[in-house]
């Protein structure tokens, strides 16, 4: 085990010389940022926040994360406007830069090799004055500094056996784990391998409350609990009571923790931390050789940041299978994202039903009952019950058709006219989507065994 | 309408002739049984019951029923035997006769084209010395014969309506209605339009007492009324409060009953009474059209009276209905009977499923999560749910197959060994099936409407 973690280790520890160029590379950005908040009439101030800023950070994994910190006297408008003009101007003097949205607007910069964030923010002093959702984040950057006491590898081993198993992240498409929760569970826990060992006790125990929040602010902190009380994990924020750190973890990302946890203790590898490839076999024989089938809904990819895109076609592929299984269909699994193009696939049973389904009526002595006798062409009876056939559209492609046209799919509003256009295939995939088409059918994709 | 009975009458009413020669051949097979009886050191006395016996009988349709009534002092096995050698020994003097089975054994005879049942029975006064199902049948004669008041042809109108829409017969494969329920609601009613007429109120009000037993033998006649509070009609047996003489009688019969009432009454037409053949059309291309299959499980015929066999087929059905539902596969339908062999027909979706379904696990966090994870090859999860992939059989025949191998259908005792060794034929029937099959498929012969 110890010579395993510091394999792992060996691999993932920045080097002197890696260290000596990130800080340079703040030095100088911090250096332009300074110089170009002097032509501000408002008094801000840049705080490296993020992996970079605690030393959490993976070898080779350098995003800059500079956080301009404005006056809380200025309003919410103004910050946007006058945040935007400065990350603007300091983008300006890096290499590249461009505009992207998140709650408010940012600018993503690069610079020497290096993707510089430059997010406009208060500068809060505690939580009481957060106003955006990215002001927290100077807190928690204060917080683990104060805190993390030396165990800054150990957050390396977590987070990269965390990646490893595919559940590391906070983006909401991704539900796993973020760099913070997993700095306090190192914090919590003391070591990567205490936060192993004590996966069980983790799920039971549920509440982790590092600041003694329960008891300095119990009101607001047994609000949080409540709210939260379906999560897998519940760790109040040390920085803020009203927020659960672990609030974006799914429980199939934590139940993947916990089974890649058990497996790791009963027989420790380099490969929890570095997965080898699956390999990667044809679909087509897979489907054959399950017998299922594939429907692809492929479209144009809508022009939204993953955090909105995603979701929505997660909405829309749920949408599909609600949809699908009322029809008589059964949906095994569904699947969605992108690569050129958007796609859903939905894994079914079969491609035709009959064309003539039977619906049940009334019962035959009620009023309704005349009326579904006298309304439907054939009619018969079992026990006091009229049953009646209908025909209705029987391929996948028709009724796929017919859901779109009578608005009877849940769609993501942003994603749904895409969808409405989108092209139907059968049990075929274009090459860039075979490799996915592959994943998801041999369900590699969500395995928690391999 | 009156134009319409008068006609209908005029081909159901025996001629003077006919009636003529019912009463010589009654009166001949009187005498017989009067000779045969001579010879038994008991005092039988026979009796005329039936239809024959109440004049009620449509024309061509003469069937003698004989009893043979013992003294109650015998005991029933003594009746058996007596009755049966008395029986038989009548049965010598006629054409030709076998011995049938019911509750206990009698003899079917055959005299000048004329069917004879010879039944013993016991000569019982009043209902509380009934001892075997056949007794009641002197004390119906004998009560309707009583109240009858001259409405025999309204029976007759009756029974021919009723045989005309296919609901006639107490018979357990029949469910419909008998003919001495016939003859009740036609004296309750006074006529047959007034049943007609009536149908409505019939079923709301659902219990007709005749002899008024509700207020004479309350304790029983509730006790049969609570019994029977699920059959569509109840009518308290005039010769015995603890039966409701419309007891065998179906929802499905009431109801095409019912409905036929309403058309007939809002246009009036012979065909009610004498339906015109449905023309048969081919079930292969009717099989196309749906897009529906048909799987025929064709067997031996067991040896039994149709009162066993088709109830156990019956049951045989709805077990295959009810298994591969659990299967998968949807069973819209169901049929059943005999020709030279005997069937069972199933009407369903498809033929083939996947051959790998998903299999639902329990929460993964727990001892059964743990070991579903272990015993499984591929497991994922959605939500706090474990799932896995399993291989099944997968075409209609291995699943039939495997479900008689396995013991996994509800089957009819006395047939299961039948349809252990039936073929199993899909989208097929042997020529003497072809009409059964369309007739199933084409719900003709259900249909409320035809």
């Amino acid at each position: 085990m110890e010579d395993i973690l510091r394999e792992v280790l060996s691999k993932i520890k920045p080097s002197e010389q890696e260290k000596e160029l990130v800080e340079s590379v703040k030095n100088e950005v911090l250096e332009i940022a300074e110089d170009t908040i002097k032509d501000v009439n408002l008094k801000v101030i840049p705080y490296f926040v993020g992996s970079l800023a605690k030393d959490t950070y993976l070898a080779g994994d350098h995003d800059i994360d500079l956080f301009l910190a404005f006056p809380l006297e200025i309003n919410l408008e103004k910050l946007r406007e006058e945040g935007l003009k400065l990350a603007k101007a300091i983008g300006e003097k890096l290499e590249s830069y461009e505009v992207a949205y998140a709650e408010h607007p940012y600018v993503r910069a690069k610079y020497k090799g290096f993707k510089i964030d430059l997010v406009p923010c208060y500068d809060v002093k505690d939580w009481r004055e957060v106003k955006t959702a990215v002001d927290r984040s100077i807190l928690h950057n204060k917080w683990v500094l104060k805190n993390l006491n030396g165990k800054n590898d150990e957050v390396r081993l977590l987070k990269r056996f965390l990646k490893g198993i595919g559940v590391y992240g906070s983006e909401i498409y991704v539900k796993g784990f973020s760099g913070y929760l997993t700095e306090l569970l190192i914090i919590y826990y003391g070591s990567f391998i205490n936060v192993i060992k004590n996966h069980e006790l983790l799920f039971k125990q549920k509440i982790i409350d590092l600041e003694g929040w329960l008891r300095k602010e119990p009101e607001i902190s047994l609000k949080t609990v409540e709210r939260e009380k379906e999560s897998p994990l519940i760790i109040i924020d040390p920085v803020d009571p009203r927020r659960n750190v672990a609030s974006a973890l799914s429980w199939e990302n934590f139940a993947r923790f916990y089974f890649r946890s058990k497996e790791f203790l009963k027989k420790p590898s380099i490969k929890f931390f570095f997965p080898k490839e699956v390999p990667i076999g044809d679909y087509k024989e897979l489907l054959r050789k399950k017998g299922a089938n594939l429907v692809t809904l492929l479209f144009e990819k809508p022009d939204l940041i993953d955090d909105i895109l995603l979701p929505q076609l997660e909405k829309s592929a749920k949408g599909f299978e609600k949809a699908l299984e009322l029809r008589g269909f059964r949906v095994y699994d569904s699947n969605w994202g992108y690569k050129e193009k958007a796609f859903i696939m939905l894994e079914i049973d079969r491609l035709e039903k009959p064309k003539i389904g039977i619906k049940q009526g009334p019962e035959f002595y009620t009023e309704r009952g005349l009326n579904f006798y006298v309304k439907n062409e054939r009619v018969w009876i079992r026990g006091r019950q009229l049953f009646s056939e209908k025909e209705a559209a029987n391929t996948i492609v028709d009724i796929i058709v017919e859901l779109l046209d009578k608005n009877q799919v849940s769609l993501g509003k942003n994603v749904r006219d895409f969808i409405r256009n989108a092209k139907i295939l059968i049990n075929f995939v274009p090459p860039e989507l075979k490799d996915e088409a592959y994943l998801f059918l041999s369900k590699e994709k969500w395995d928690l065994k391999s």
